[in-house]
């Protein structure tokens, strides 16, 4: 248990010798010699009736001295044991727990409750090595890879060539008993060994990470457990060139020198965050032995030194799509020596590895279902499929759902506003601000937020009051904010031609402008006009399931995600937010090498969408400009939330009727209407 | 022609690619674009009982207008025909000469006659990209790697890391036409793109190095055409830190820093060479693409920057003796960026990749017949065997062979005696230096030698001058110097208790002494004995075929070395020197990857023998103290030479009583019995 297999075996068979002919994955380093502890199982009690079997402790063979050994210097927990030396001594049920942990200082939650089946690239592997011999002249290396097929199985073993100066030393350091970390990823690739100790070395790491514009996230984590040692996260320092992608693209096109130095400045940033994951799970760096990595594709081309010029321009090609396997050290990451470093495919010039991270975690292809999987930052990515088909899409939000382009935005922070309600009949709002835990209208509100002050509106704020200003009619489902209503409350104030909503009346006063709810429009409508357009080529109405990715999607509520219409209608209880799904991703692909074979085979059978070439798209991005939509009913959010009654499209002529460009002369027509 | 494959083929078939259905290498880089020019072929004429056939150029397709381009821009030669545009319109036997040469500013004699089939670990492959497709977003790189699978059949195809940032610019400077050198050396690695060029790349080079003691060999070779493009060698830089191996490794022992010291040395010393056999061939050391290096163990640690401490005690375990596989670049070889590097395997701790060299080049187990491999040096290296069984050893000769430890002696340079004659009757001699072409009893010889000055004895005159001496009386088999000769010549001269040999009375006054006889000797039956060891585990009498590898076998007459009895009683015209054989091997492993997968395999069926640890090896080494040897007859040399008649071995007790630790009293009883 838990993979369910089962099998006879003669009685006297060691419990992992039986666990490795059922295929079943139980870790051992030190190769049966009792000494690692890693292959630790327990012993299921009781009447099995589904097996027929009655399984009892009685069925295992007492503990033995080696064991004993074991328990006594390193400790084994109750009902543990070692299933190196355990053997069968009749019917068992057995558990392979997926907690073995040894030599953990700290145990953390997993950073997600996923349990990832391990088959990590890299493995470590105790040896005795016969030593040198005059009649039989092998060499020293020679006669450890020997023994590593012998004891191991490894055939063919290529070897870093920086080891290769280390080994004499290192086997006369051990004794002749050595570990050699062997990493092996693809079938068609020589297993190599990159690293080698004196004795017993019993703990590998890697880091999964995903380097996002803005945000660099990266889990350290046991590749021997699957334990998380450490998740943490630093801001992406290339901010300093440009804040957006394509502000950094032009930088590199703009100083001769500007691609090295962004290169340089997100491989220090990587390499510091290596150092704040090691210090707060308690790890040395030299024990990480393989690096998973995802990205934006500007990122990708960034950290791995390409100039990403031709990511600025039709056709938006990508120097290369396909995973890519490096050392850790041509990266300049600084880890063991011979760690090695895989990064994710990309799926096209703007869905990038990080979207694959993303579809390997939450597995459209997977699932029977349609699932909408969207990512959203200054480019949404886009994905739809079920186990049939997976197409695939960006869209260019731009920067208003980060709360950029907005005038009280800024980004998540204590102070920002990140829940608004407005009351219908009064117009009044009430605020949370991150950092204080009440609503604005409780007592005690003001006083708490003296400490950070209320600063501005966040973008699952915006969200929120833009789909509220919509539910109680203060704007009308073209956006328009109706002036009528100045006469109904004194927070909707004329500002020249258009009026704003004001929010919080303090220092800053904290308003809603026409403006800001065209950016949101904008970025709304290009969202969904994308995942529309992918629904067409799926040809289906609705989607069954939906996941947001991302810190964003963290944040904002469905129901108002819908409301506004970022999202297609569906069920409110089948939207979830993910967290950074990418990263989930890329430890998926560090824990197990055969999911970078799914995600790459899976990524060469996804349909890229290229929204800028579909004729169709400029119409599905109009009539996404309406709140929720202009044509599309939401029947299945209305059972939920009362929606404003919908004005029939034909009859008002102002709806929607302009492109982004045109967006003033829409705006003035909206106003005469209402003036 | 010459491979005698024949085959049936539709009328229209291009020659090209009949000769790939028959398995015939026929060099291609454009693939069949009529622009690289490597695909000639041409035809033979007449009528071939043997085939049946009548060949005639009608029966072959016309020029076309590719092919009549190519002639006119880069030149045919006479009856020379594009296979790739030639087509077989009837009977044809078609000649795949060895000799087609692009490019190639001077055309050079090769280093040996022999042949070597090639197949290169590069290639190089001209393809045509589709460019970049908004609707197929594969990366640049990707869409490469299909083309080169397409037109070339190379699959999952790995890219070296320094090339990735590389593509875009360069496929866009090509217009989407590039040349890839693929790297692919075993089948159980990964083919690698190592560079990439805009256009049609048609040239690779590779180089063949032996690193020796004294002098590093290089050739540089065109992969294309097998065609050597420079020969050249240099002093190993560091004879600095210690004349021969030990006093090397000594050197390692006693300074901290000595390893890294000589492993930049010799580094600095082959990038050095490189650059000298570029500049001979007119060849850009960019255009290097593989590297292949033979080197005895010591050299072969210290130049991989491995310490050869263990190397210089009992066991003599090696650090690695397997093939070892890098990038030039690991170690500081300044070449392409993306060559490889292939270190042939060494066969025990004193014998090294060049003895696998050697042995791959001379083939011992290609061999019905029992072949003996020699390579003299401070130690020698013997390899004895057949298709059935290959033996080797090694036998600390000293540095006796090479005009070290000898009074008069010195390296082979101007005005070194290197031939010698004594006149049995008047045991006066005659003898030539290096740089003149008379004998010194010819006119003129004196007037000629001044430039020079008749400065010392090499190795090749040792050997002869000893000889002469046995032959002519002056020392007995046991090698004492006679004092009675004394009376018959003013040339025995005695010096205290023995007597020398006056070989030329200048400015410097050469003689040869006892002492020098008895160095000679020491290390003629080290030699002797490891042979004869090996034959006595092939448990033959004799040996068929006798090849002298290294400098000193090129200088040694055949003859006078088995009148010393250094090598066994052998057919003299089956003695034959091979010169740098170990180069001849790497040169093999270069330019055919099979050859390496052949000595890799073979080094692993050679049984070793430790003389060291053999109980009858000292018995060995005393018989073959005498001249030729106590016990064993050579009675093929005295078919050819009159050898002075024998002692029988049972009334002498002086002769051959002693190991070399017993020398001195050796002595003294050899001078009391004739005093």
């Amino acid at each position: 248990m838990p993979s369910g297999k089962r099998g006879r075996f003669p009685k006297g068979t060691a419990v992992l010798d039986a666990a490795r002919q059922l295929g079943v994955y139980v870790e051992s380093v030190c190769g049966g010699r009792a000494t690692c502890g890693r292959c630790q199982v327990s012993v299921q009690e009781g009447s099995f009736a589904k097996h027929k079997i009655v399984s009892s402790n009685e069925h295992i063979s007492p503990k033995g001295a080696k064991e004993e050994r074991y328990e006594r210097v390193r400790g084994l927990p109750e009902g543990r044991r070692l299933s190196c030396s355990a053997t069968i001594e009749g019917d068992l049920v057995i558990d392979v727990p997926q907690d073995t942990v040894i030599n953990a200082q700290t145990i953390r939650k997993a950073a997600s409750d996923r349990v990832i089946e391990r088959n990590a690239a890299v493995q470590l592997c105790y040896v005795e090595v016969d030593e040198p011999d005059m009649h039989k002249p092998l060499g020293d290396l020679d006669r450890l890879k020997l023994m590593l097929e012998k004891d191991w199985g490894w055939k063919d073993l290529a070897v870093a060539p920086h080891l290769i100066p280390q080994v004499q030393a290192i086997l006369r350091k051990g004794n002749w008993g050595v570990t050699a970390a062997i990493h092996r990823d693809m079938e068609s690739s020589r297993p190599f060994i990159v690293a080698l100790y004196p004795g017993l070395k019993n703990e590998a790491y890697g880091i999964a990470c995903d380097i996002g514009s803005t945000t660099i996230a990266m889990h350290l984590v046991s590749l021997l457990s699957g334990r998380i040692a450490a998740s943490s996260g630093t801001s992406n320092p290339q901010i300093r060139f440009g804040e957006d992608l394509m502000s950094r693209v032009s930088y590199v096109m703009m100083n001769p020198d500007g691609r090295e130095a962004m290169t340089k400045a997100v491989r220090e940033a990587v390499n510091g965050l290596i150092d704040k994951v090691c210090a707060e799970g308690g790890v040395d760096r030299r024990d990480i032995f393989d690096c998973v990595f995802v990205c934006n594709p500007i990122m990708h081309h960034l950290f791995l030194g390409i100039d990403p010029t031709e990511l600025g321009q039709a056709p938006f090609a990508l120097a290369v799509s396909g995973a890519l396997h490096y050392w850790a050290h041509d990266i300049d990451i600084s880890v063991n020596r011979g760690a090695r470093l895989y990064m994710l495919p990309c799926i096209a010039g703007h869905v990038g590895a990080d979207a694959a991270g993303a579809t390997l975690s939450e597995g459209p292809y997977r699932q029977d279902r349609m699932m909408l999987l969207v990512d959203v930052g200054t480019n949404a990515e886009i994905i739809l499929g079920n186990r049939e088909r997976v197409v695939a899409a960006s869209s260019p939000t731009g920067p208003a759902f980060e709360g950029a382009e907005i005038s009280s935005g800024q980004r998540a922070a204590p102070g920002a506003i990140e829940r608004v309600r407005i009351d219908p009949l009064t117009l009044e709002p009430k605020f949370r601000i991150i950092g204080v835990d009440l609503w604005s209208d409780e007592d005690g509100f003001f006083e708490q937020a003296q400490a950070t002050g209320i600063t501005g509106i966040c973008g699952s704020a915006i969200i929120e009051v833009v789909a509220e200003m919509y539910l109680s009619g203060i704007i009308s489902e073209d956006g328009v904010v109706d002036g009528a209503t100045a006469a109904l409350s004194p927070r909707i104030i004329q500002n020249g031609r258009t009026f704003s909503y004001l929010l919080h009346d303090g220092e800053p006063r904290i308003t809603v402008t026409q403006n800001d709810i065209r950016a949101i429009q904008l970025a709304k409508a290009a969202l969904y006009a994308g995942v529309k357009l992918l629904m067409e080529k799926q040809g289906v109405e609705a989607v069954d399931t939906i996941r947001f990715a991302g810190a964003f999607g963290s944040f904002i509520d469905p129901k108002y995600a819908m409301v506004l219409g970022l999202i297609p209608d569906c069920d409110l209880t089948e939207v979830k937010a993910v967290g950074n799904a990418a990263g989930t991703g890329a430890l998926m692909a560090l824990l197990n090498r055969n999911h970078r074979r799914e995600i790459e085979a899976e990524v060469g059978r996804i349909e890229k969408i290229e929204t800028a070439l579909e004729p169709h798209f400029q119409q599905l991005f109009i009539d996404a400009m309406a709140l929720p939509n202009k044509v599309d009913p939401f029947p299945k959010l209305a059972e939920q939330v009362t929606l404003p009654p919908r004005k029939s499209a034909n009859t008002d002529g102002t709806a929607g009727d302009g492109a982004p460009r045109r967006r003033s002369r829409e705006d003035r027509a909206a106003r005469r209407t209402r003036d």
